[in-house]
């Protein structure tokens, strides 16, 4: 073959999250704290069912032909004014497209706003998925490590001032994935005003923002957003099913024909049947029931999972305390690399996905490791805690600690 | 708000066909032949009802979790068997990745090949959309015009010698968007050698091949591809349904990496449920025969439209004879616009696009006028065929015809 990759494309990394699954799905009896999916028990199976036989019934033409790209309107209007009502997002100046997942939502806003040899500013660790749409249009990126209540401001600011060349910011605020942390609102409200100093558009991942089982509530950058600057980004995928691949992007509406463009080059619309679903899902339920659900499998979830990790694993290794959302982080003494220590899990049958996965440079060692507990039962969140945290002790014993 | 625009996307274009089709939204009891839309009444609605119902009984998890980015495996089997028994297409050398319908298959070509600066040479007119993929991955299009046998090839080597930066040829093999014409074997065999004397890729975007209710099957230029150059899209939009938004995407195996990882920077997977219904559809009912009703729909429409059009459409007018597909064109006289007439016939409640909109200038004058004929009634295709013809022969007698 003579046709050459582009440019781009060359860049992108495969992912260290599907190499693990992969890892895991060649073995036997495996426990998986790898995968990033939600609970299947938080699925309202019977809901759906009844939903797509209904609209398959009443109106299938209105399920089945082309739809707007920009997105069933009453389920627009209905994420809408969730948004205002719950997160203080206005929609005067904003405007709202429905797509395929959260990761379409990154993959437009960089079709809209990247050039190539744009720099984007990343927490480190993050969501590595979207580094590779980031990396998709040619963008660079540049890290900023991760602290319990957000990025460290200091680094965000110098970096900033080393790449003029910065167009946007990436940050999941809430639960973030892989740590689990949480920024807090002095640290959005300072990143609002530093993304405001350096004129750069912020995009705000929140997939997680519904499912906080503990403390209290913060509200989104993009209610702080007074100029546009701010692409926020919900997804359905973790609080009704991620194969739905539904999501919503919220930004200013002098972004609105390219958003829509962008839509109509490359998938036209999402599905209607699932934005039927999950409209009635919003309306024609208890939806805050069904979230507070949701809320419960996963508090159940983490705290059983931190509490048995507390018994066994060695306390020179740190763990993040998770106030909603799929994830922990262990975190190995500094220097240390964990992919050793995740490999041996995996051979007593324990996956999970080692820090480095998360990171610009995947191959750079990598002291983090992150556990989710959204699928695995409860006894095996015993088990699976049970043997990392006597292998850790083997390990840093080992090390010297 | 000081965010810019990205360079690639302040060239796309807005689409023609949605203003005609807001245009019309916006009266009432028009007769649309604007919509490129199938006709509903060939969606096995029940089938499908039943499908979904027997997904979410049977295995939920299965249609609600995550899945693989490059499909549900048992749909690219039976996709990649009806392609080798009916197209000749082998998959030794070859891959495919389920998309989310055939507009993501256009995406991921043009991520995956594509260099800013590029050049895509396109049949002309052709499907507008398109254009605007390749213009957003900041490729520049050089038209070929099209023929009823297919492209000009006198033109299309010319073209390929003065833009040497050419990378793509974009190709609708089968009753073209909008023309309605087809590309001969003759032609397909001379399109590939020129590919292949100029190293450049073919993207074969072939979503109505398996509509033909004339003449005989042509095999895609795909089947011809002995050096991976190919890449060949097909749909399930106009077979199955569009809002299930499922296509898929053939390619040289060298190239599965850069697919699958441009999936998952995208939309991950495509919705579980439409596959699971789309494999059962094809496996589980007669598919053949579902086929041929799909058929027998457009060869009535397609044939009711043409008799009604000779018996009062001006004789200088000519129009394309389709062998299947949705679509057929007319063609006013040499350097005449059309956009007055359709205009007009929109004033008389037809609607239907005028050929600029299938143009890389959609301001130039153009003579074409697309007529789809899927989704109106048969009484709507007699009274809006004399309305048309009925213009037809005022327009021409006023221009001196």
């Amino acid at each position: 073959m003579d046709l050459k990759i582009s440019n781009k494309m060359q860049v992108v990394r495969g992912s260290v999250i599907r190499q693990m699954a992969e890892a895991a799905a060649s073995r036997k009896n495996t426990i998986s704290f790898a995968n990033g999916n939600p609970s299947s028990d938080t699925f309202p199976v019977e809901d759906f069912a009844r939903f797509a036989a209904d609209s398959f019934r009443d109106d299938p033409n209105s399920v089945l032909q082309y739809g707007l790209s920009q997105g069933y309107p009453p389920l627009i209007e209905a994420v809408k004014a969730r948004l205002t009502q719950k997160w203080g997002i206005s929609f005067e100046q904003n405007d709202l497209l429905i797509v395929s997942g959260g990761q379409q939502a990154c993959d437009f806003a960089s079709k809209v706003l990247l050039n190539e040899g744009d720099v984007v500013i990343v927490e480190e660790p993050s969501f590595a998925s979207c580094y590779n749409t980031f990396r998709s249009y040619g963008a660079k990126l540049v890290g900023v490590p991760m602290q319990p209540d957000g990025m460290d401001l200091e680094k965000l600011e110098q970096a900033l001032k080393d790449y003029p060349q910065t167009r946007m910011l990436y940050i999941i605020p809430s639960f973030q994935n892989p740590t689990g942390f949480t920024t807090s609102m002095e640290k959005r409200k300072k990143i609002y005003a530093l993304a405001q100093a350096y004129q750069v558009a912020i995009f705000e991942d929140d997939p997680y923002c519904e499912l906080r089982f503990a403390g209290e509530d913060i509200r989104p950058i993009k209610s702080l957003d007074t100029d546009g600057r701010v692409l926020y980004a919900g997804s359905f995928s973790k609080v009704m099913a991620p194969a739905f691949r539904l999501g919503f992007l919220v930004f200013d509406k002098a972004l609105t024909t390219r958003m829509i463009v962008s839509k109509q080059c490359t998938d036209v619309h999402s599905s209607l049947l699932f934005q039927h679903i999950a409209h009635r899902c919003m309306t024609q339920c208890d939806y805050q029931a069904h979230l507070a659900l949701c809320q419960d499998v996963y508090r159940r979830k983490s705290n059983l999972m931190l509490s048995e990790l507390k018994k066994t694993l060695h306390p020179s290794i740190r763990c993040s305390q998770p106030e909603g959302g799929l994830f922990l982080m262990l975190f190995l003494p500094e220097g240390m690399d964990s992919m050793p220590l995740v490999w041996e899990a995996l051979e007593h049958g324990v996956v999970c996905v080692p820090g480095s996965g998360f990171m610009i440079d995947q191959d750079a060692p990598n002291n983090g490791i992150r556990l989710c507990y959204s699928t695995a039962s409860e006894d095996e969140i015993v088990r699976g805690a049970y043997i990392l945290g006597n292998l850790s002790q083997k390990w840093m014993e080992k090390a010297g600690f």
